[in-house]
Parts: structure tokens; sequence; C-alpha cells
């Protein structure tokens, strides 16, 4: 059956009655759900029970879950406890899930149980449901397609929940993340390349120290952001590792030989990511320890991002009283009051978004401490402020691109102006008349409001030739060239 | 005009042509904004240069914003600065926007300028030209309300932006939060008094120790709940101060006599809130550390909360396996695998909640430190978590209070029966018999795995009457009665 | 006995034999101990067992336990519990410990007993042997003076840690802390009335705005300070009320009628602050969330200090490629390879400090949320880290006000010369010929390099004389003198 | 000139007249320093200016500033910049205050210069001193070892100090953080495999869930510490990368061709570790990224620790109303009022550690964002934080083996209780009969109090014969064996 079939399928309205209402069981017993949507029991009660701001669990959860139902039904097809129907009417829909043809059915919020049991619930439900329709069965039925013994079988959402957490992180950051940074990386490296020669004064302390050129300093920048990105990638590493087929607490009960096994290779094949089963379950279930590595990891992005949009917008500063080493592109009129005032916005906003991050990553090592026994029960919060943090970095990056670094310019004069008024330059004649008197042309250049140079040829300590030949910008800055 | 026949005039289509668009302008140039929304070109600029994740500014944000711009109409119609007609027309758009009518006109993002510029521009364009659509204007054409000249006359983001903040969180707290908390800490008292007299173990360092009530256990959870509310309330203290009135830098620059008195007087009049004005604008525009201290008392209610969960969910452990004292209402199956299972979901909706209110609370602190000089530039963030964790308290309360509190029950036989084999009612001993003998009693009986007082006995320190007058749990509990 | 004499006593050796060690019981045995110290078998239990780092409790919590030991001490006895000679020993060797005397006896590390027992035993072990030592007993006999009997009556550690820590908190605070932010905000304020009149650029977004004047921009750094001041202040009311009375779990047990109100009042007499008995005992054992505010309070001075340190980094950048608008004290070399450089290390210092209190916080914050039913057994880290954060910021106050705020100078060429520049003065335009046109003239200037002034004339949309009645400096910062 | 030697030299006072004081000399003037220490003229303003608490910078950054000296020193001599006798001296010198017998001289307080120059300065001036006295020199001459132009050769603090700080960090993990933690990690190892097939129940959301072994448990916490071990392990990649050789502000001015390269080299092979040079100088002095990282990973440790801390306390608790299956060693008396109690003190103590830890964690990362231009100031913080994480880890480690793990044993009564009363075994049931017939059973068995036996067999769906095959503990923890 094609995907597209299927899709207008959904289409046709479910059994809506009068009421608009459907009734599903649970354990607990009878619940009435909207009529038009697939999900279950379960997922209406969590809606009633956890209704708290505005927090929705990430649809990247879900999609995620979605590799997680196929290759369950998959392997449990090939191992003989789901017949092919069955099988083949979970994974259809499973694809449904991953290409988020059904994200209007997982309404879930983000704070619920601790394990993410409402929001595997929801997933079953709705696969069950989805399932029975495409099988022409009757909705809430529960046959053939049954949410706990045949979409969930060999699984518990203490498993299965971080597996899909899991899943999602590797995503967001592989597909989604790291190349909005590779891309910021690379514009920063071709400012680089650019001003390669543009000698300007160095400042230390926030005060003139000695020349550095614009490039190196944008090198500096591209340096940063391309370690945060190989740390964020070494950071999937434990991603990589799957809770998958420990089942409730970690033995594995209720799975098959090698459950474990042959659902992270079926999920490396259906995402094409290096998945692998985790070595070792009981810490796999009782820790989220990856998750809380991963994010730090991004924490680091948010610590290099910081220090380049600081950076950009010091230097932008001005544009007639502040340092106005760098003219940024005007992207808005800055003031409701102040005509003509211009801003760095993109710089605000992305130092902004580094700070939540900071925040974001304080509550997942928090969450990620608090684990008792078998279970970690702290799973919403974290997954979901991996994947905000994820997101407002990528698009933040992608924003502060190509609305901020790629229309940068220079002012160069300005630039020339400060590098040749600079006292630091003294530095230079250290090593030949030694830090003392070079100490003391210093005071006196800044006591007299001389230059440098003024200020050295009057001691007599240094003839100007040899001044000039010491105190050279282009030296001072590729000593070794 | 009445509100309702305003609201009739919204449906109307604002002018829309075959593109879909209209033109706009501001101090940059034309924009091409939706055909039917009201915003300008400086939404419309925002929206393309800060679409970064999906965190969006708090409607309640703008709805404080109505208060403003309401009151700045109005002080300046007063004033003579503004004629009666235009300090109408904006009036009674505000109070639309008060009402929540606009507030799918303000689609901004929260990473945007540090200001808060881009939404109080958004407010500002809104304005004028729902304002000209009632006075038969032409939208767009900034006649007869100019988004700047008018409806942010005497003001600027700077000075505006802090005091919406301050209208919206004290708003928050008051008529959403405090009213939450109140439910629960009453739900608690009402425990408090039913189970005054019921005897169980208290628990030090989570070892046996000696008696208490239960209800001495819930009194020390209202107290807690209690004190924090006073504390958030306390906190409003420095949110009632207002910067409006200090325009761009603190001085009052383009605002008339008085108008920072006049405005807060106004505020307070339409909002019932003992709002002034700050005594300082250069501390309250350059700093936001009132909002820092009103988060950290958010913070102080979410410790609190952190224990009560946490103990209630350890009282309620087992059914079997655990302390079993306390049951939790079951509302819903506990797992997807464990059938029969039911968990502690409340409280661990809770316990996320106040991690993330506290990861929350360091964004804050951070974000208020970063000021320089005459703003401080981060206040979307800071909005925007105090808002984000006001509401997840408010309603993880009142979840917690309805369903988990109010149908706790007490399994008054697995009480019992613990009171009664704690060895550690030995400590009634100690002052009679001294410390050093008491302790060998309670050795003894740990390690000959008796009772305390066939231990007491035995060693002859004591007497059974003696035993069994000091060893008394009534006693014990009330010592003063 | 006089204290002098009493001092004396202390420089006899104590019992030292040939191996330098004294035999010292508790209830699980015998432990040797140092002969040249008072200590006994618990305090030496806990070095062995608890050496871990560097971090010592520290020695103001052992002065608070003095006014704790002391008071108990009395009212015992004026309960007639305690008879008069054991009383007046551990009064008086109480009255050593707050004095500092015996700090030496104190050795213990933060990382113990979450409950601070291991300390409470160390101050009732020292007091009951120093006590035996001057009434003639045998050192390590317990007799007459019992470490548990006599020193620890009508105690636990579980109510009178918690006291210990309110005690020193609040002494810290308003002895040591606040007079030394006094003492900055007064000389910033002094700053502020000698600045007054100096007009220079304001900045927001760190972009040339409108001008404020010095003496404004220094008002607003005092108000921040006196605003966090008056919040620490407030933060103690929570601070006054002691645990004390409650003894294990709050009840009281084992203590006399009215012994909570009877020893807060001693307390208070002893030390001359408002200490109250804390009228919810279970809330005030289970929970530190006083404590947690009051180190909420201390951030809050950190999140304004940091504002401040960080505006004067900044205005004195340079000497020549920066702001330059201040000049601070040179108070060392700044580079070991730069001659002559001067750098705001005190700036540096603070911010250090600041963002030092802003982790401890997160620290306090986290651990005040982990008690657990009647005990929050995090007491060790919340004190240490209130005392380190109180005392950086006291010391830091101190050094930063002498080295740094009172030798602060104006740069005054370099002021008037960035306000004169300044494009931002057009928007004292705006109210006169509209923000549109003002804007226009703005960009004018910035894109001929032109003054404001050249820019409005040439535009013919006003004329000279009114420009420069609209564009007054004094006008514009004081507006409404 | 022997090492011992050189430490009997140090014995002789240096020069001390009759007032104690020594006169020293830099750029700003004369200094009285205490004659009978080595330091100079900085440190003395540096001690003055900064006394702030009780924070000393690490000993362990000294020793680590000992192998730049001396590396410096022996690249220089190579270069021919050096002669032979000057580095010779410089390099014995060094040599002592690795080996920290010049550990008296580095007085200096963590709050001062946000580069470090200060304690940059008091190494200098230390081994200048030092040398010159072994030299025969006199002290404060300068000659023949002056602190800027010969110890400081080619240097600035702005590349040594996180040079140092690199050393420093390495050494201490792996050297004393990383061996305690193995040790932990093996004897936790230890206990699983002793407690291998101890069967007991699971729990989830601190809830009865199904079986699991003992030893399967404590692998999941071995492994929890393995996975951060091999975190920290990666996190020194970024740590081996030195900024030596970028001298000021990273193009290394002053110093010689190759000199990064050649002092890394150097430095590696004194200290055995694989350093190299940094491949981005601007980056590895504008940035404190790698220490951000490096602490992240502490961090995860904490993050890992606290878990099992947190699970044996619980596991431990009672000992008659808690959980009671750990029996941890009883290391002291648990309590002053309460005869014969014994806390997990161990645990709370690790708890407590790691709980700093996460804060310190705060700091670090909030400092590490903080960077400006060529130079992020905020090292002394960072170092310091680094230095006292690893420090409490390590020690906190050792302790909680040492105390609390090795000593740990089972109560099998109790484990055995509890697992034969759990109604979650009826998870194995579900395969067989169903989710929702599974459920109905231990919701039957829960309501009438049986045995899940006993409300299995009386629904007639599975049979005694059945149960009992299915029902098998041993197979529910090991089910593929």
């Amino acid at each position: 059956m094609a995907a597209q079939e299927l899709y207008v399928l959904k289409q046709i309205p479910i059994g809506v009655d009068a009421t608009g209402k459907r009734k599903e069981t649970d354990s607990m017993g009878e619940v009435e759900v909207p009529a038009d949507h697939y999900w279950g029991a379960q997922t209406e009660r969590s809606l009633i029970h956890f209704a708290i701001g505005d927090d929705r669990m990430p649809k990247q959860v879900y999609h995620a879950y979605g590799y997680v139902k196929n290759a369950a039904a998959l392997v449990n097809a090939a191992a003989g406890r789901l017949d092919r129907r069955q099988a083949d009417a979970i994974s259809t829909v499973a694809d449904e899930v991953i290409a988020g043809k059904l994200d209007s059915e997982f309404p879930l919020f983000v704070w619920q149980s601790g394990s993410g049991t409402q929001s595997n619930m929801n997933v079953n439900e709705v696969i069950s449901n989805r399932a029975i329709q495409l099988l022409g069965g009757v909705l809430g039925s529960k046959a053939p397609i049954h949410p706990n013994d045949h979409v969930n079988m060999a699984q518990s959402s203490n498993d299965t929940f971080p597996t899909a957490m899991h899943i999602a992180s590797a995503l967001e950051v592989k597909k989604y993340l790291l190349p909005r940074v590779e891309a910021l990386a690379s514009a920063i490296e071709d400012k680089a390349k650019q001003w390669r020669d543009v000698v300007k004064i160095g400042r230390t302390h926030l005060e003139d120290a000695v020349p550095v050129t614009v490039g190196q300093e944008w090198s500096g920048y591209a340096v940063q952001l391309r370690d945060a990105m190989a740390l964020i990638d070494r950071s999937l590493e434990g991603i990589y590792q799957l809770a998958a087929g420990g089942t409730v607490v970690g033995t594995g009960l209720n799975a098959p030989p090698h459950f474990g096994e042959d659902i992270a290779a079926k999920i490396a094949e259906l995402t094409g990511m290096p998945f692998v089963t985790a070595p070792n379950k009981f810490a796999a279930q009782g820790s989220l320890d990856a998750m809380v590595n991963a994010h730090a990891a991004l924490r680091s992005l948010a610590v290099a991002l910081m220090k380049i949009a600081n950076d950009m917008r010091w230097l932008a500063s001005g544009p007639r009283c502040g340092l106005g080493e760098l003219v940024l592109p005007a992207n808005e009129p800055g003031s409701s009051i102040m005509p003509g005032k211009v801003n760095p916005t993109q710089c605000e906003a992305m130092v902004m978004i580094c700070i939540q991050v900071i925040g974001d990553d304080t509550a997942v090592a928090f969450a990620g401490s608090q684990g008792n026994f078998e279970l970690n029960a702290m799973r919403p919060i974290i997954i979901n402020n991996f994947i905000h943090s994820a997101r407002i970095l990528a698009d933040g990056c992608e924003k502060f691109r190509v609305f901020s670094v790629d229309g940068t310019m220079l002012n160069e004069k300005r630039i020339v102006q400060f590098v040749q008024n600079s006292l630091m330059l003294v530095t230079a004649l250290s090593p030949v008349i030694g830090y003392d008197k070079a100490s003391k042309i210093a005071h006196k250049a800044h006591e007299e409001e001389t230059t440098l140079k003024e200020a050295a040829l009057a001691t007599g300590w240094i003839d100007e030739k040899a001044f000039d030949q010491v105190v050279d910008l282009k030296k001072m800055v590729f000593p070794h060239n």
C-alpha cells in the first residue's frame, strides 16, 4: 500500500458520531476521546491530568518513536512473534509517523510521567488505531493490532523512551544543528581569509594590547566553533547506544533473544546512523548520562558563540562613541524613539540564546542526577531541553550568519587610527632595551600624550632607525613570516 | 464606540488585494506585510530576521503593553500633547489588546532585540493601524495615528518594555499563580488537620527516627508553601516600580513633566494594582534586578514544592516493597508493559517542573548580570522565563492538588506497623537513663532483632512501668500537651 | 573565673603523654585522639572518614554554636534540668568558643554528615572536655559534663545545626557584609554627587544614545546596591527564625516546655539580634528554604555588582583604543610582557566573585531542594556556600571601593568629545519635526560623516536657532529642571 | 647542584634585617616585602589589593608553572637567547617549584587579575630571587636573573597562565582523580560479581517493578563510572593543547620561531604527558573552552556518582521502616540525641560533593562565556573551580569506597521477602495471557491483598504449572540464559 494512499485514508473522518466522541478503554476502564483523532484512553487521560503550561513533547520524539516501532515490528516479525500482516500494518503507520503525517495525533505535554510512558502509549494507541483502520477494523477495538501486545511488543517505555530520545537527539544534531554551525563556521572562515592582513589593535582586559590582524581574530572564532562541533559530534558516541532490548528494568524480560542487537541494527539501517545496542542496559535505563553529556556539548557551543557575538557587538559599538571597528548590517530601525539608531540585534539574540542554553543545561544536569534504582524518571524534561537548545542554537546560527556575519564590514579608517595610536606597540621594544626601560617609555608617552615613537626617541635609549625596524606592524602580527 | 462593535470591524478583511500583501514603511524603507494583519514594516522585518525556534514573546507581555499604551495616551491627552480623538482611538484599541482580541497580531519571537524594541514597535504598529481603521483612515498611512509619534509618544522601548514586563509579571503572579498555590496550601492544610493525630515514624537521613504525626509532617509542607507565597508577594514590591517616564536612558527626554508619576498612577488605576514610578530610572532601565529577585522567589517555591513532591512519592513507594505509608490516586495505568502498575506521575511532573524553574532561574540571573550602561539588553529572555516559570508552577500546583493531594489516603496499617517496630523510640529513654545506656539498648535490640522494649527490660536499667510511661507515642509527638 | 584566666589555662598542655595521644570513647567504642586537643571520639572519627579536599566547616558556624550552647545551658539551668555549676562551666566555655579562642579545636570538613551532626558533636566534645578541665576533671571522662547529656541537653543536631546556620548567617551579613556594601554604596553616591552635572553620551545596546550625566549613571549604580542591601536585609526575616526547640524531628521530644521560645529569646539577648523561635519546626528542620532565599539575596547583590564592575571596566577601556571615559587607579603593572600596561583588575576580580556567587547559588538551590521527610541533610554545603559567598562579596566590595571606585577619575576631554559627536542627539528633534524626518537627518549625517547640526540645517526642516534651542545638552539630561 | 642542597640553602634566612622587610621594585616603584620570602614587588602589591576571602590560587597551578618556566628556560637557551648559566639556574629553581618546595612563596588569592598575571609574576619573582640567591646575587636586584626579561622570556601571562592551567588540570585528573575513580569502579565491579545472582525486586518510579539481581544493579553503577572516566579522559584532548608560544595576543610576538612547538614538546617530555602546541593561539587565549568542556566531564562524573550514592542510601534506609536491602558500614554514631542511630553519612557527603561540582560547573561555564577579544580574563575562577571539583570528587570517591562501598553488605532476608511479595512479577504473564488480563490479575491481588499466584489461579486464566514455569525468578532476571 503506497504511503500516499494511506494519507488519503487519513482524511476520512474516523467514525465521528453526533457527539464527536469515541469510547476507548484501558486497564482502568472507559474514556471518551475526540472521534476525529486516533489516540486512545491513556492519551486522553494524560491530556486531562497534565495540561500544564504550553510545553508539548517535541515532535522529534514522536518521529524517532516511529523508527522504534517500525524496527520493533520488523524484528518481532522476523522472530516469528508477530504475523506478517500485523507487522506490515505497524510498519506502514510507523512510516507515517516518521514522515510527520500524524503529528496532530501527539498532543501530550512535557510535564507528565517521568518515564515518558504516556507518550509511548500515545504512540502505541495511535499506531494501533491507525493500523486497525488500514486493516478495516474498528477503532478502539485493539484488534487486530493491540497497542500493548503488538505495537509495544518486547518493549517497555523504560527502554524505548530513552531509545527515542537518543534517535531524536542524534537526528536533530546531525541533520539540523551541525549543518547550520558548519555554515556559520565557514562564513567566519571566509571573513578570516578576506581580512587576513588587516592589522588592528589587539585588546586584552579590554585594554589596548599589541596588534593582531582581523583575520587572526576571526580565525580564533572559527576554531572555537570547529572545536565545539567536534565535541558535539563526539558526544553522539554515547547517544548512538540504545537502551531498546532492556525492556522494564534492563534484564530484557519478555523480549526475544538478541532483541537489543537486532532492533539497534534495524534502527541503524532505517536511519542511516551508527546506532548500536547499549552494552549495559541497567546503566542505559537507570541513568541519562549520555544525554547530560551531549547537552554539555551543546553548552560548549553556546559558550563559544557567546564570545563571538559579544566580540562582534563590542567591536561594532558606536558608531561614534564606541570601538567602531566593525560595521554590522542594519536590518531594522533600532529604536522606537531614537531616529536613525541601529543596534546589534542579531548579536543580542545570539547572546540570549546562549544564556538560555546554559540555563537549560543546569536543568538537564540536575535532572540527570535524579535517577533512582532502575529508572531515571526525568526524561521528558531532558529531551525537551535538548531539542529546545539544539533548535534555538541551530536557527540562531543561521540567522546570525545570514543577517549579521555575512554582511559585516570593516571600518578600516578607524582600525588604522587605533593601531597607530596604541602605546602597547612598546612591547616590541622589550626584547631590545628590556622590560623596565620599555615600561618607562610607555608611561612617558601616556603622561605626555605623545606618540610612542616620540617618547621613545626622547629617552635616547633607541634611535629612529632601530625603532622603525622593531616597531613594524607587519612583523608584530606575523613575527615568524 | 462599543468594544463589541470594534471587534466586528476587525472581521472585515483589511484591504486585501490579489497578492494578499500590503505595503508598509519604516525609516529603512518599504516592506510587504500580509494584508489581513495589522502589523507594519518593523514587525515584518523582525519575523524575517528572527525566526528562531518556537519561542514566541508571551501574550501576557502584549496585554501588559495594552495598559502601557492606554495609560500613555490618556496621560498625553491630559497633558495636551495628544488630541482627544487620537487618544480615544489609541485607548480603545489598547483595551482590545488587553482583552486578548488582537493576540494574533503579535507573532514575534523571543530571540530578538534585547531591548524588546521589536515587540514595542509591533504594539505601536498594530495599535496605529487598528486605530486608523477605526477612524476610517488608510492602513500603513501612519495618519492620523503614527506608531512612533503618537502611540509611542513620550515613550521608548527602553522604559516601556520593562514596564510591560513588570505589569505582566505582577498580573501573572497575583491573578494566576498565587491563587493556585493558595489552593494547594489549603488542600495540604486540610490534610494536616485531618491527620493531625495519626502517629507515624519520623525519618531523618532516610533512617528511622522518632515519631511525628502525619499532620505535623504535612503542616510543615503547608508552612513551606505559605512562606514561599509571602516571599513571592514581597518580591512584587520591586515589580510594582515602573520605568515608564525614563524614556531612552532614564532622563525622561521627550516626556512631559511628571509623566513617570502620571503614567504609573494611571496604570495602577487601570489594573487595580499598586504600581508606582521607579524612584531611579537609571537603575530601572540599566538593570533587571527586580525581575531577577522576583524569579528567585519563584525558585523558592520550586524548592519547596520539590521537597513536598519527593516526600509524597517516596512515602507512597511500593505498594509492597517500598515505604507505602501513603496511597496516591491512580490516575492512569503506569506502565506499557507491567500490567497493574501505578506510578506517582503527578509528583514526577512536579519534580520536573521544579527543576526546570531552577534551570530557568540560572538563565535569568545570568541575563540579569549582563546589563551595560543605560540598558540591560537581556529583557526578552528574562520575561519569557518568568512567565514560563510562573505558568508551569501554577498549572503544576493545580494538577498536583486535584489529581494527587486531594485524593491521597493513608495506609494506616503500614504506618502503625512501622512506628511500633522502630528502635529510635529509645530516644525517649535518654533523659532518664542517659545517652550511653540508651544507645546500648538500641544496639542490643538491633543485633538481637528484638523489640526495643524486650532489649530495654533485659538490661535491667529500666522497668516495664517506667518504660511504658516514657516510651509513649502520644507524649513523644506532643510532648508538651 | 575571668575569660582571660581561662585562656591561660588553655595554654597548659592537656595530659599529653609520651604517645601524644589520649583515649576517648563514644557509643561505638574507643578512639585515640591527639592529647593536646579537646575534641573527642566522634570528632576524631570524622577527621578520618571525611578528609576530603580542603574545605573546612566555616569557623562562623562554631562561633554561632557557642551562642546555641550558651543559651541552652542557661535555659536548661533556669528550667532546673542542669545544675548551676554545670551550666556555668558550659556557658564559660561557650563564651570562649564565641570569642574564637577555641577555633583550633574545630577541624572538621564540610563534606560530612548532611545534618551537621559531626560538627555539633565536635562542639559538644570540646565544650565537655574544656569544661571538665576547668572544673578539674579528667578529659574524656564525660564527667561532670557529658557531651550528649549536658552540653547537648534538650537539643539535637537536627534543630541546633540549622539554628547555628541562621545565627552565623545573620551575624556574617549584618556585621561583616552589609557594612562593606554600605561603604561601597556611599562611595558611589559621593561620585554621583561630584559628577552630577558632567554630561556624557548615554549608551544603549552598546550603541550611542542620548546624553546622561555621569552622576545620573552612578546614581543608578548606588540604587542597585541599596536595593540589594534592602533585599538582603529582608531575607534575614526568615533567618531570624530558629529551629532550636524542635529537637529530633520537630516535635520537641526531650526538650522542656517553651524551650524553643526561651532559647530563641536568650540567643536574641546574647547576640543583640531579633531572633525568634520558628513557628513550625517541621518546616524549619525538613527544609532549608530560608537559607536558599537568603543566598538568592546575596546573588542579587552579585548581579548588581557585576553590572557596575563591567560598566566601569568598559568605560575605562583604552587608554587610546577604547571608550576611555573613566580613569581607574593603576594599582599594579598590568602585564608581564607589555610594559606600561594597566588593567582593570579590581573590576575583573569583582566580576569573578559575582560569577562564583551565582554558581554557589545554583548549588544552594539544588541542595535546598533535596530534603527528605523530617530533615534536609544538605546543610554543610549550604552554610559553607553562604559564608563563602557573603565573605568574598564583602571583601570584594571593600577592595573594589578602596582600590578602584575611590580613585576613579574622569577623562573629561574624551567625555565631551563623545557627546558632541553623537548623532543620537537627534532624538530631541523628534517631538518637533517627527520621528521620520529626524531619522532621515541622522542617516544623512552618518552617511556624509558630518555633524548632526550640519545635516539638520542642510535639510531645511529646522533652522539654526531652533536647533540650538532643542538640542541643548543641559535640557536633554535634565528635561524637567 | 643537587636539589637537596638547594633546599638547605632555602633554610638560610634571606637577608632579614631588623625590620624584617626588604625593598623590591617594579615598573611602578618600590615596595617593602617580608625579608624571609622570595617574592617581589608585584606579589606584595597583589597581597594588599586582593586580600579577599580565603581562596588562594591552588598550589597545583604553581607546580604546573614550574614546568612552564623550566621548559621555557631550556628552549630559550637552546635558541641562544638565554645563556647557559641563567637557564640552569632558572631550571633548577623551577624543579624546586615543581617539587612543592617553594609552596610557601605563592600566597596569592584567587580573586585577582583575570589573566592570572599576578600569579605569573609571583612565579617570575620567586624564581628570579631564588636563582639570584643560588648564583650569589642580591635579592631584588633582578640581576643576573630578571623576572620579566629572563624568567618570563618569550612569554606572557596571556599564553603561560592557560598553559599552566592545562598542565595542572591534566596532572590533577590523571595522577589524582582518575586512579581514585578507577578504584571505586573496581570496588563496585567486585560487588557486582559477588552479588551477580542475588535476585531482588527492581524498582521504577520508586515503585515495585520486575526483578533484577543485585549484581545487575551494581554493574550499571560501574558502567556509569567507566563511561564518566572515558569522558573525562577524552576531555583531556583539548587540555593537552597548550597556548604557550602565543605570547600576548596569540601572534607570538617576542617569541623565537617554533617556540610554541618547542616548549610544548619540552613540557611533554618533562611531564610524560602528550602535550602539544595549540593549533590556533587566538582561540587558545581568547577562550577557555577546553577548560569548560573538561569541567563538564567532571560534572558528568558527579551526575553518575549522585545516582549511585542516592541509590545506596535509599536501599540502606531503615533499618526497620525503610527499604533496608543494603547494610552500610556504621562508621560513627549517627545522632547527638538518638542513641544507636547510624546514618548513610558517606552517601550524604558524596551527594553534597556532587551538588557542589554541579554548582561549580555553572560558574565555570558562565566564566567561560565572558571572554573578550584576545583574552578570556576569567581564568583564576575557572582553574580554582576545576582543581576544587577534581579534588573533592577524588577524595570523595576514595572515602566513599573505603568507608562505604567496601563494607556494604546485603540484608538477604529482606531482599527475598520483597521479591516474593511483589505483584509486578505479573509482567511475565503478559506475553502468555495478554496485557489486559495480566493487569486484572495484578489489580485483583492488590485489592484482595493476596499473593499474585493466588489471584492468578483464581481467575482460571492460567493453571499452577504454567504459572510456575513463567513466573520463575531466575528466568525473569536472565531471560536469555
